[in-house]
């Protein structure tokens, strides 16, 4: 397939955001990671004046065959049921979304049951409804999915990417729902970073220590019958991946090659960034890591791409939460640089001391 | 002096807000410790579903006589000019209190230089002139301050935490500005939780290798002359103190007989907790910890408090934008308890497996 093509941070954007930011009424550096948020989102978007419009998170769900290997403490149908959840606004991400400002966007790429859609939308909330298949095969007994649905729901993503920074998105949150989804995230990240699977697989929902056990031998299973290839990230998501996990990748990719700033959640958006920056060099420096998850494997994918998280609040929930929070620091950051006065309109003293090396 | 007394944390609330959390449409406790906020919240104010209504930032200034031993980056002046920033609406601490909604009360508590008020404050600016002293003594050659003044400074804080919750606080967050106030900070932790200076002690606004060696060395002096007792907290804030320190004090005490949370931000509230914590039991829990500040100290002083924070952004300026920033997580825990569906009222299937410990 024809993937797009993205290109490097801007050098002159970024230094034009980092002098801004040093001529503040602040010692050099002292709001640490806002400072570095605010000018890596001048060098994502080259604008160094950038400052955050029209915002959307894009939850992706679908199912996944290995729910009926017990992998999970909840039963399939609440993929479906937390769809409708968030159709109808009483779920966290839609709580969260509100506060911040940001309209969800609710996809169906693959979800097994049925969906009770409201008959009435809550104003911020859209749906799409375009599966792939209604849920992958169980990946213990053969892939996931064949690499042309793995493509084509990579294409998904890619085009309500597209059609979202079209309508106005200035930057997306990604989120995502489907029962059984950290077993696959899991498998995709020790194939992708080369971990073991008991070192990348926590214990999602809920689980026990036995249910544990069976969720990774379960994942050790999958991957030596499928025999995924890390250099073949397609062929990796065709043999142990979700359709959400697909889709997200290309949502990652449409929003990347456009300059348009992606937060990621979680566990599984992890999994998906790990596949885009495998698919099309440059992508991570692009991606804003919201958060560390509870899931042991999410450190191991942000690592991987050279992403250091926001914030470690445990979370474990997925749907964008992590995302929308972030959103908060990241409107936080541009006010900072656009809002503050200088040592000079302010009439401040800059520092006696000899001039020393940022530290 | 009479201090106030601070009763329990409320057994009932919590357990009303946790069991309120559990009933939500997502795993139990997968929001992690935004759920553990909330349902400090309720502990701390009583009230299972309480939510921040009016918030201020009160944010203490004053002087210290140390500074003439060139421990800090910027010249004592900057402490007058960073007000006068304050109370034009211009600084870091204006820009994300606006963005949470939050008042800054801004107190002068012993500033050294004269401050040039503007004639018209923004309208969620306040000013209170109420200084102790115009900055403590050099520390290096005596005590900071009397004991009777320290005991002043924690007066004028009791009283203003009291006039701002009158006013309809509903939470206070804490800042403060005052060159070489990390000095202080770390004589107090250094004294408070038996650790040596040279470990509580970082490079402030920005000091180099000598300058924090010089740093160590002059607090090193200061409390083997003041010799300050850490089990009398006023002693010590009299010995190596600030005056914005003791009102910080003064601040956490009145409002944790409120029952009114209260937000720390850096190393400087950090100390000044220490202080308020050693003098009235019970006064740690109702504290909330903002974030790790990139200086030294902090953690030492937070672990002495048994408090986590909730950031760890690599802040170190003070002036309570750790605190601001914190507010938007309040916010988010308190609308996640009050907005979201329950399993019930959503038709969400609960978890299929059999019931697991609390992770």
């Amino acid at each position: 397939m024809k993937l797009p093509e993205v290109g490097p941070l801007d050098p002159e954007a970024m230094a034009d955001a980092r002098s801004r930011m040093d001529s503040l009424t602040k010692p050099i550096g002292s709001l640490g990671r806002l400072e570095d948020l605010a000018i890596q989102l001048a060098g994502i978007t080259g604008d160094p004046r950038w400052t955050p419009g029209r915002r959307t998170i894009v939850v992706l769900a679908a199912d996944h065959g290995i729910a009926a290997r017990g992998v999970s403490a909840y039963p399939q149908a609440v993929t479906a049921q937390m769809v409708a959840n968030f159709l109808g606004g009483g779920a966290a991400i839609n709580v969260l979304a509100r506060r911040t400002g940001a309209d969800v966007l609710v996809v169906d790429i693959g979800v097994a049951s049925a969906i009770a859609v409201p008959s009435e939308l809550p104003l911020s909330v859209r749906f799409i409804s375009q599966p792939v298949r209604r849920g992958t095969a169980d990946m213990t007994t053969g892939p996931a999915m064949s690499r042309m649905e793995a493509e084509a729901a990579i294409e998904i993503g890619l085009d309500i990417a597209a059609a979202a920074i079209a309508k106005g998105t200035t930057i997306l949150g990604l989120g995502e729902m489907g029962i059984a989804n950290t077993s696959s995230a899991s498998a995709i990240v020790a194939v992708m970073t080369g971990r073991s699977v008991d070192e990348v697989t926590g214990r999602g929902t809920g689980i026990d220590d036995p249910a544990r056990a069976l969720k990774v031998a379960a994942l050790e299973g999958a991957i030596s019958m499928n025999r995924p290839d890390p250099a073949d990230p397609i062929g990796v998501l065709g043999a142990v991946g979700g359709f959400e996990i697909a889709g997200l990748a290309g949502v990652i990719l449409g929003a990347a090659t456009r300059r348009i700033p992606v937060v990621l959640d979680g566990f599984i958006t992890g999994a998906a960034a790990l596949v885009a920056a495998a698919l099309v060099p440059g992508v991570s420096e692009r991606l804003i890591a919201s958060h560390r998850s509870a899931e042991p494997g999410h450190l191991a994918a942000l690592t991987h791409l050279g992403r250091r998280p926001l914030l470690d609040l445990d979370l474990r929930l997925g749907e964008g939460t992590g995302a929308a929070l972030v959103m908060s620091l990241v409107d936080a950051a541009c006010a900072i640089r656009e809002e503050m006065a200088t040592f000079s309109s302010a009439g401040v003293a800059t520092r006696s001391a000899t001039t020393q090396p940022r530290p």
